[in-house]
């Protein structure tokens, strides 16, 4: 559902980013310069037709209000470069792996649809941020209901032949998860610093009547601000500090490891855990410095000034880019 | 030193091909149809300067033979994509770090020579292999004195903005290693599944006398195969197949992790302890398959037909390349 011809002069323009997560939704109209309005946040349904549904229907709202171009999608699993659709996913988004998103979205809205993995859209928005734009070669990663990752290798997004390339939830830990990885282990990076890992920590330590009371209390909070990451209701714990900072370290000290592995100028951090605990992202700075091969202790570990837009922002640029070269060849490595 | 003019008509030709390891030192004489004439092994001395004067000594005894065209050297640490010296090692080889080896060879030898890092010479040689050149993402691994590794992707040498991509010997484990990885860490992988820690588990679960009597026995053959790996000490124990087999565990495992991180098309084996423990490259396949994300269960973890000759064949390489193409750009990504 395109903008009708007689609203483009005077109705804002630009193209729809997307921004699906494994907890919320979040659509919005980005404008050339890269501003973003009308932003509106919904709680990530469950099944692949039930999210596709609901992002239509906020596309079409924010088509009705403005001149739209493209839409830009960032969605959770392994996204086939060529088709848009979702070649596999974890339990994170159960229903979604086979989701047919762009031949979809494209049917029904009229308009072309690109569609990227949600933390490769991050790590565009990221990369393009003030702060960044200066790296070449940048690691992101997402820490939120799944940690996730994206390289970004002389300034191209790099996809890798299973396009996986950046999937960290599942590196090896010397810890014992508080919750299953994604994958169904525990040992694994996922299973210990991303959001429900650490809140199961905390609930696990602090008792089930302390974590009721704290819920109830957070629990509304939460919720006016349109998040439902279990981590809300028990960060303000007494028990909290100590596991979430034990958390930040081992993911600090996983990424020291990888860096080595896959050598970069940056490492961007995003997602609801960094941008929701404050101090989340200096622990995970400190433990990376700390562990570091000596060359690579001068990394710099940031949060964008981008921040929460980072990922709407990606998708943006994935719309963009689809206008300029509407027919993605198969494993070519994305410009970021 | 050149081979001599006159000599030149009947000698055989090619390049020379050095590969310098924690415990020994190969030098070759490879020709144009890529065969290894004139192998010589001797155990790594001591020190940057007393490596290069053995080195030079062997490579000179090659010359006088044949008539080199050119010098290949893969030598352990990080080396300077440009100026070919070692901008820093690791305890590995005690003086080996600031060793300016491409500039001290070539005034010795009055060749060109081409210096890169051991592991990714020998990434080149496996690339090249038979069995392994339709791939065209490669993760080489080699599990030696030291774990280490290079990432071939899209038929080329990743080298990265600090030159070492590859380095996946601090990737953290869910284990303590029974010695200190390179960098003074235990809970690094190598740390775990290197031949020193591999040796130093078995004789802690052996015992002092029945290291001592193994150590008689073996220490004469492995001397006579000019291997000074202490695992070959200690590999004949009834308590030796239960932790190499843990240990290659511990790798497959780790390297399921990783490759979802860098998405590779396949996993090539190298090093001493692959190479000297036949079942070793099949518990790391095991491993890999069953922690593996279902995308990459069918990535194959092989270990190349070129085998032991895989570091000399990728040295003989970069020798050949230098012929073509003199003048290294910084930063430029090499064809692999």
């Amino acid at each position: 559902m395109a903008a009708s011809p007689g609203s483009a002069m005077t109705a804002p323009a630009g193209v729809v980013a997307v921004d699906i997560g494994g907890t919320k939704i979040a659509v919005a109209l980005v404008d050339d310069a890269g501003v973003v309005h009308q932003r509106v946040d919904v709680a990530t349904p469950r099944g692949g037709s039930a999210i596709l549904c609901v992002v239509a229907e906020l596309v079409a709202g924010v088509c009705s209000r403005a001149a739209v171009r493209a839409v830009g999608v960032g969605a959770p699993g392994v996204i086939d470069p060529v088709t848009g659709a979702v070649r596999s996913a974890t339990d994170i988004l159960p229903g979604w792996a086979g989701t047919p998103v762009r031949e979809r979205l494209a049917a029904r809205l009229g308009l072309p649809v690109a569609v990227a993995n949600d933390v490769r859209a991050a790590a565009l928005g990221a990369a393009h941020s003030a702060d960044v734009r200066e790296h070449r070669d940048i690691l992101h990663v997402s820490v939120g209901t799944g940690i996730g990752g994206a390289l970004i290798r002389d300034r191209r997004m790099v996809t890798g032949p299973h396009a996986v390339t950046g999937e960290i939830a599942h590196l090896l830990v010397p810890a014992t998860g508080a919750v299953a990885c994604g994958c169904g282990r525990f040992d694994h990076l996922e299973a210990v610093a991303a959001g429900p890992a650490i809140a199961a920590a905390i609930a696990g330590a602090a008792g089930a009547a302390a974590v009721a009371r704290a819920a109830a209390i957070a629990g509304t909070a939460g919720a006016a601000r349109g998040s439902v990451l279990p981590l809300d209701r028990v960060a303000g714990l007494p028990e909290a500090r100590a596991i979430i900072g034990a958390a930040a370290s081992v993911l600090g000290r996983t990424l020291a490891g990888l860096v080595a592995a896959v050598d970069v100028d940056a490492i961007t951090l995003g997602g609801g855990v960094v941008l929701g605990i404050p101090e989340f992202a200096g622990v995970v700075r400190d433990a990376f410095q700390a562990e570091a091969l000596p060359p690579l202790r001068t990394v710099p570990v940031l949060v964008p000034a981008a921040g929460p837009d980072a990922p709407l922002l990606g998708a943006a640029h994935l719309a963009r880019r689809i206008l300029a070269d509407p027919v993605p060849a198969p494993r070519m490595e994305a410009r970021a």
